[in-house]
């Protein structure tokens, strides 16, 4: 069971859509959720705990995004045009995890 | 930006890999995260906002779990062993969801 202890966050989840606005449009009609952000290329949704990122396979790879204290630990932190700071990596299996610098 | 609007949930992410163990170890070493089960065939392990799960992919598909109210407008939904009622679903893309009913 989980105890007190605080867990790491899932920034975002993001997924390999083959168009933007097709994809963003089905996720606006069958999801409550919110468009932060969009053009050709991805875009950005809120649903309630989470966003959800939608990628064009060229662009970003389909990844998990985590917020962790010890992402800097894994490599070069990527300082992006939001100001937050990351790097990818990939779990044992070959999924692509970004870390992105917690605060 | 957000309105106050409900937006949906997330419940879990499942990625594939290609051993449990080896997948829990690794995510528990880089990750403050719990661990709620485990098999030989997939695990479940909880982070702050969301679930992961761990799963074979002869087994589950990687897919996204969306908690939505809309469930049953999707498919004919199936009980599992925890009491939870979902449907399979494919976006646009092809990206495999899971709509869990809500409440």
């Amino acid at each position: 069971m989980p105890t007190s202890r605080k867990l790491d966050a899932v920034d975002h989840v993001a997924l390999s859509v083959t168009d933007i606005r097709e994809a963003l449009d089905w996720y606006s009609r069958h999801f409550q959720c919110e468009v932060l952000y969009q053009d050709d290329t991805w875009a950005l949704v809120q649903v309630s705990n989470i966003k959800l990122a939608l990628v064009i396979p060229s662009q970003h790879p389909p990844h998990l995004g985590f917020v962790t204290p010890k992402a800097a630990d894994f490599g070069s932190l990527k300082l992006h045009r939001d100001g937050k700071r990351s790097v990818y990596i990939t779990d044992p299996a070959g999924n692509f995890l970004e870390l992105l610098a917690a605060g």
